[in-house]
């Protein structure tokens, strides 16, 4: 199915009711260091605190009554489980979250929070998938998958449709590579709203599944995770590739220490809280100041779900030794 | 001189080009917890970083043009510095900050980054007074004091006047009392464009001199200033307290532990980074929560300037023993 202008905007009407326009903020001290323009899309202020809540709500919406009745089935134990669980609660519908049973209390306390039925697992890869695929027949519950699934991907565009409806045409608009949802809805976008506007993809060195994807021209896989960009562990999917391999025609890779750099200057300059994730794209403005210098550029900071409570990823951060 | 509501709007018009209209904030979970619909006027995100930019924008705009050429002074180590020196190089004039030596390096840098001329004396409030009036003296340079300026009363205000313009009457302003500057131009706002709206001040019990002040009827002092809201410690001034005494009937007194509790509470769920201070007014409706149950409430997040790599003040607030 080839993803059409007329479904982006169709799409952003139907999630409006349930997303919010999400703030864009700039700091002048940024824009200075840079040499660039460069416009925040504040994706940590979205219902649930992430952009995750854009494609879960399209997904949903686009269920058949009879699909809705059922209820819909998911395993994340991040942002996804969250978005998918209140989605489904502001739409009015059923929805399981399979999480591993040694996921971290605050996040199964969020999905419980915003309505989601816990289903708890094994902590591995194949017990959460059988798990789901058991109340996909027992429910007849539809699975939603985070990234790689159309409806999911085109919700996700739709924060850089804001972007550029809010602030005109963009040089550039950064994202992080994950699963490749966002970063395939966010260049559908450029291609059809942006004037001249190439999506350009951050990911880190230590899960640089996209990079080599995008090289090689298939899907390739990590062997580690080992990054502390969380969000980012996960690989593409057959139904995001392709579009990344159409439309995005460069990512930049990010040392541990850059993402670690960037969030610092985020938190202390856009006084904002955001995941790890989301400072890549600035990561990647900064060590390519000459490619980026004068440019207008648009980034997407994806979430601000962390636990402030957690002892090691606060030292790990902002105390030094 | 009284002041009229011409000379909000006058003042308004005159920093609009020198400040941002901040963002304003909501949580679900928070108005859920409280019971009230409470919506947050970022300040955080404001020039500079803080609400004292629209004062000082408003006294150095107000200047004469010979005074404009002599340029002003101040004595503070805080956001006023800051403030001062942003808005004297936005107008094109010459600002004389006075801090003592010992001064945290950062709060230096970020004077000096803004254009300020560091002028440094000895840790003492007479060493700080004297070296400003030598700049009074020798420079002609026009003094500006952070709180009680009758200019700078009135740019504070317009945080709240902005918070009313965009969304309609509240039934209550809440904010914190430190130099009594921002309740003092809060209150002439609620007084001229509230629909009779009441504005609360809230303070911390170990610095409870405008509680105080407003029982006794005149300025009283504090005997000592141990809170962790740092922007909090000073005192209430001869210009604003008449006008706090006129227009404010409440002020909540708020404990240390309370105002750690609301400030994680600020961070995890608004996803912002904001200082000690701002955390008093949300504290204040959750120990008044009978009171202030059902009520449509403006907080005003005062400044979000925190030094991320100083060690205790994280240690303090997120990391449990």
């Amino acid at each position: 199915m080839e993803i059409k202008k007329l479904d982006l905007i169709d799409c952003h009407n139907r999630i409006k009711p349930f997303i919010h326009n999400t703030p864009v903020l700039t700091s002048s001290y940024i824009n200075e260091i840079t040499g660039a323009e460069v416009y925040f899309k504040c994706e940590n202020f979205q219902k649930m605190g992430a952009f995750k809540m854009r494609g879960a709500a399209n997904a949903i919406l686009k269920l058949s009554d009879e699909q809705k009745c059922n209820g819909v089935v998911t395993h994340s134990s991040g942002n996804h489980a969250q978005a998918i669980s209140l989605a489904a609660k502001k739409i009015g519908i059923k929805a399981y979250i399979v999480m591993p049973s040694n996921a971290p209390e605050i996040k199964k306390e969020a999905v419980k929070g915003y309505g989601g039925e816990l289903i708890e697992c094994e902590s591995n890869l194949e017990a959460r998938e059988a798990a789901a695929k058991d109340l996909v027949h027992s429910k007849s519950a539809t699975f939603i998958h985070p990234s790689n699934n159309l409806d999911v991907i085109i919700g996700q565009g739709t924060a850089s449709k804001e972007l550029i409806e809010q602030y005109g045409s963009f040089d550039h608009i950064l994202v992080p590579i994950g699963g490749g949802g966002l970063i395939a809805g966010s260049a559908l976008v450029a291609k059809y709203f942006g004037d001249n506007c190439s999506i350009i993809g951050t990911e880190p060195f230590e899960v640089d599944d996209a990079y080599r994807s995008l090289i090689s021209g298939k899907i390739e896989t990590n062997i580690t995770t080992n990054t502390i960009a969380d969000g980012l562990r996960t690989q593409l999917g057959d139904k995001n590739f392709p579009i990344i391999l159409d439309e995005v025609k460069k990512i930049i890779r990010i040392t541990e220490n850059e993402i670690i750099d960037s969030m610092k200057l985020i938190w202390q300059r856009l006084k904002i809280i955001c995941e790890p994730s989301c400072s890549l794209p600035l990561a990647g403005i900064i060590k390519n100041k000459d490619e980026f210098k004068g440019k207008k550029i648009g980034v997407v900071i994806t979430g601000g779900n962390i636990d402030l409570d957690n002892i090691p990823f606060l030292r790990q951060f902002f105390i030094t030794p």
